[in-house]
């Protein structure tokens, strides 16, 4: 039974915390009090709780250091300035020695070049910061912030990603972020000058900091007798020897503020999650710290902003690489430690950590370990674009297929059963079984559910085209024998109905079902299935989807919410008959096997190979099943004629959540649509030369 | 009367060409011939047109530059390897010192993410320099490519976005690119290294030059005893006292370059034409060749590339910095210069290029000098956009109103006229003059029209919809009172249309019609007039297309092709009624008016203004009309609000052309969705101060 304890009176609250005192050590009792704080306590609750803590923290005080792990919106500054607020207040009332909150504090990351074109909001945060300077008299805090560059006669950018020592009621130092990453998501250097300087400068150089005036100040900053070398993210990601001696940047900051003697490293991030990385996150900071035999606290944002989601899961490790504290993941926390002392608590991150991220050589179906972070990366992905636009209600089509499924499994988790509707919208090639599933999937999941025929709308919207059609006909003679268009009117009368109850009822988006195997092969209609105010599962290939169906069915609450037929059936978009064998398409057939699909993305992205790379070698597919030369090559053919005819349709694919290391997301992806004509096979030389002696004869 | 050169058989020709050197002086018929030379002739005749071009030469040749001003398309080494084939021999032929291409002139610009994920196509740009560097032995080759860098124990990114001399049959040197840009629609810092080096290194140095092992060799390259100073882009465009001590990069190539005394510069570039870019092009490369005393030859890419439109109109300075020579605007030339002997022709850019482009202080309406530039930057947008994608027909809707018969005619223009559909899809709101304005205009146009009534599967959907909300009405009490559901449903219906032969008949794409102005406020319906493959007039305000409307009337051939009707009318989607006026609602009644719209773009965009900005200072709106404070805080209030939630619809908006200066295409301006909650008019300090402390005591 859990303890409501926001709910509790004043007496009932002190009660209740004497009760845990009396129960647990010290260094247990203040896990629990600090966890409680995190729950939005009443005034009188609040200030019981401060004071035991307070009296717990005793013993460690110095260089204890409380955590602050937040989830902005971005550009809302008064919204992330009164998080900040509550939690230095909260450091200063329990006497810490320093809180520590994740790059661009102030702002939230990512922001984009919205401080170029609106630089109102770059005023707005300095303002901010300098008014929350003057609440801290007790406990220093690091913020971060958009710092603006004096305007004329400026060299570089026009901003700074800093972080503000704010300490004694004042800004009292500076530190600048040197190392600006450009790839995936990240565009910090469209608008951000690399800092020339490694840690902290003087707080009156706000703004006005020029490399020419670099007064050289010691880099750590000392509180409470104790020297700390801060740094900013990608500050951090650039060791030499951890990375084999092939690093991004030619400086590595962290080595630079070593050179110190510092007693602690702390590093300021919003670091979002992909597969992979939190294994090597862990494994970074481990080595560094054990390096330098320096503790690392490492703080990073939490929450979703568009296609990122940041998991949280901030660390602390102790002067031998050994972790100490992880903070929880996707959950705003204010995690208490002592770097020194071995004060902290480890959260699990996801169940098979160690397992899942630690990079294949080769292609696998073994997606378990990866499965709970990749559910809690789309919950929240969900969740926060939802509540950061002010929407609160979603609507998507039920067709019984697994995408939809999943989606309505992950739409219901993440805004509850009765904010999602789901509407099956059958068609005349619509099967019973597939009415049927949809109908049981709702009602397991407890979601709003009715069935909307579209048959009426088809044959009107075909009847009109068929006679636009013939007039069209006598001016181009370029009609397809065999078109995709009645299976598209399909797929777009359900999306105008989606659309409809989106613009009829108040803060609802209808969703995008499409998944990323699809994404790929272009195989998802323009204004159908691909279109949506958000697209919860592109970035999540076909095969993982049924694992991921497998383990929901295991891990939910509610046990075997996906009626086992879903997960059976052949995947297929039910929009056509197969002529050949009289039944509705399945996918398979018109693309290939899901596994040996899965396995060219996943070689294309993670292993850069090309077409020969993969045709010369042999696939988990071809391990299981007889699969002739001819064949391959036919797939590898279809797979790259496909892909780039398909990269139109990334272009205007809703924003979703980046899952995966890699990923076909716009934001993360970029590839010229102009580009659909590049010859992925590549030449011989001797071919080359061939062709340059006839293009001089010509 | 034109003579088709192309057609006339060797005799013919010959005839043709000795009475043009009958008729001009050397250096007249040298530009006379190389236009001929253009046109893609028979092999015969273009061994006579050689010929005669290399005797009138002679007199010319050291020093002299073939300036191929070349369309790539991205990715395809083959296609573009051909055009530089063929340019290189051209050279020779006649005899020339240099040739010169663009930048990246293997790849294309821009390439993006694909040299990342698909690095086979990075090893094919080597291999065919490689094979085509053998061909050059007679006239040097400046030619760009992406140069992989060696990949083990690698500090920085993969790549250089290098230029090759090519000379002697071999890779003589190359010229790495030192300053990428990351602003606006450029991301050469993604997977590209600064060379830390100005001018050339040695060949040998390909793929494996090292900053340990700099080899000093003159920066300078020797051809016929001449010294060359080579830079690309971006290199040329940081020179502090141009831009008033204001400067993106702390170093100058060009500078740098400027010390080895060369006899001339030259830059390899890829630069989209934008809205007052062309006149401080002019101005800085002009300042440039006067400050050194050195000609400047500047060879630009043309064609567009997705959304960006590259204009061409190479350019040649004299060292006293007057333009000797410029290429076409919007086609491909071999433009012969020689730029110490004041060889040159000079093409006209826009009929207003002085006037357009110098940056206006205030808001103004006259757009004209800027019509043709924006005219032919989107002919070519569309035009290429079809070609390099392998399409070759559009269809859309022409409701009479501005926006798509504009369209319409930049699509009969691009595509002709018998490539282009346009369908009237009168509802039941649709007036008659809409109709009749529609055909008269596709009459006009000569391209093909028909009319199509939704009114059937307006009504259907709305039937089936009616029962749907029904239902949903039950579970969800958050219906509106006044929804645009009806509007939408027109739209998309349309939408239905054009999509639906966009799949029946081959290599068709149906258009997007939105304006910018209507995309600021979200004006655009999803899945309805913004859906399509290709936005041409995204990037056009309202008030620009009023007056490229009448542009067009008076500079196309066919006078007035565009009923005055249409241009008269005040816009509205004719969606809905004005419960008011039983009228078809006008979009300035649903918004505001377009001038005083148009100007809060113009102010946000251009100056970076923000609500108070524009609340305290007047408008040219203004000025003429009787505004009251009430009146312009609603209409302020409402651009901000709108724009805010049509964050989302710029996500997801077709590829388009950047015409304007600064735009709201995702490729050029990024701002997260979610960051919808952003506070505009910002707060004072003492507002600050006492929220802070509310949140302290909350």
């Amino acid at each position: 039974m859990m303890i409501k304890y926001e709910k509790l009176n004043a007496e009932e609250f002190k009660t209740e915390i004497k009760n845990i005192l009396s129960k647990n050590d010290n260094k247990e009792s203040i896990y629990k009090l600090s966890e409680i704080y995190d729950k939005n306590l009443p005034k009188e609750s609040n200030i019981i709780l401060e004071k035991e803590l307070k009296i717990l923290l005793e013993p460690y005080k110095k260089g204890s250091i409380g955590v602050a792990q937040i989830n902005p919106i971005a550009g809302d500054i008064e919204y992330n300035s009164q998080k900040v607020v509550k939690y230095i207040q909260h450091a200063q009332n329990i006497g810490l020695d320093l809180v520590v909150f994740p790059e661009l504090t102030l702002m939230g990351y990512p922001i984009e070049d919205t401080i170029d074109r609106h630089p109102i909001i770059v005023e707005e945060n300095v303002k901010w910061l300098k008014e929350i300077a003057k609440i801290t008299t007790k406990t220093t805090a690091l913020v971060g912030f958009v710092e603006p560059r004096k305007y004329n006669h400026l060299t570089g950018k026009k901003y700074y990603n800093s972080v503000a020592i704010l300490q004694n009621g004042k800004i009292e130092g500076i530190v600048r972020k040197s190392l600006l990453p450009t790839y995936s998501e990240f565009n910090d250097y469209r608008y951000i000058e690399p800092s020339p300087v490694i840690g902290n400068q003087p707080g009156n150089t706000l703004g006005d900091f020029d490399s020419e005036k670099i007064q050289k100040c010691p880099m750590t900053n000392l509180i409470n007798g104790l020297k700390y070398g801060i740094s900013i993210c990608e500050d951090c990601w650039n060791n030499k020897e951890f990375f084999n001696d092939t690093t991004l940047y030619s400086i590595d900051p962290i080595d630079e503020l070593s050179k110190e003697n510092p007693d602690v490293f702390v590093n300021c991030s919003a670091s979002p999650t992909r597969a992979k990385k939190e294994q090597l996150k862990h494994n970074m900071l481990s080595f560094i710290s054990k390096k330098y035999s320096t503790p690392i606290v490492y703080v990073n944002q939490v929450g979703a902003i568009d296609n990122s989601s940041f998991d949280g899961s901030s660390r602390v490790f102790d002067k031998n690489g050994k972790l100490l504290a992880r903070a929880k993941s996707f959950k705003e926390q204010f995690l208490i430690v002592n770097p020194h002392m071995e004060l902290g608590k480890i959260y699990p991150l996801t169940k098979g950590l160690e397992k899942t991220l630690t990079e294949a050589k080769v292609y696998t179906l073994e997606y378990e370990p990866d499965l709970e972070r990749t559910y809690k990366t789309i919950i929240q992905g969900i969740k926060d674009y939802f509540k950061k636009t002010g929407f609160q209600r979603a609507v998507l089509g039920l067709s019984g297929g697994l995408d939809s499924t999943v989606c309505a499994v992950l739409l219901a988790d993440a805004l509850g059963p009765e904010n999602v509707f789901g509407i099956s919208m059958p068609s005349k090639i619509t099967s019973s079984e597939s009415k049927s599933d949809a109908r049981e999937l709702a009602q397991n999941l407890g979601i709003n559910f009715t069935e909307a025929s579209i048959k009426e709308m088809v044959d009107t919207t075909n009847s009109c085209l068929q006679n636009l059609f013939k007039t069209v006909e006598q001016k181009w003679d370029c009609k397809y024998s065999q078109s995709f268009t009645m299976d598209n009117i399909q797929a777009r009368s359900r999306a105008m109905f989606l659309w409809g109850i989106s613009n009829e009822f108040a803060k609802c988006l209808p969703i995008a079902t499409s998944d990323k195997s699809e994404l790929y092969m272009g195989y998802a209609t323009i204004n159908g299935d691909m279109s949506g105010g958000f697209a919860p599962i592109a970035d999540v290939p076909k095969t993982k989807l049924f694992a991921l169906a497998h383990w929901l069915n295991k891990n939910r609450e509610v046990k075997n919410a996906i009626p086992e037929a879903i997960i059976l059936k052949k995947p297929g978009a039910e929009l056509a008959i197969n002529p050949k064998t009289g039944k509705p398409l399945i996918a398979e057939d018109a693309l290939m096997p899901y596994e040996f699909l899965d396995e060219i993305i996943w070689r294309v992205e993670n292993k850069k190979e090309h077409y020969y790379d993969m045709l010369n070698s042999e696939f988990l597919y071809e391990s299981k099943h007889n699969v002739s030369k001819e064949q391959k090559i036919q797939w590898l053919d279809k797979f790259y004629r496909r892909m780039s005819s398909a990269l139109y349709k990334w272009s205007i694919l809703p924003p979703s959540v980046i899952v995966d290391s890699r990923s076909i997301n716009k934001y993360d992806y970029k590839q010229p649509i102009t580009s659909s004509r590049i010859n992925y096979k590549g030449l011989d030389e001797s071919i080359i030369e061939e062709k340059i002696k006839n293009f001089i004869d010509v």
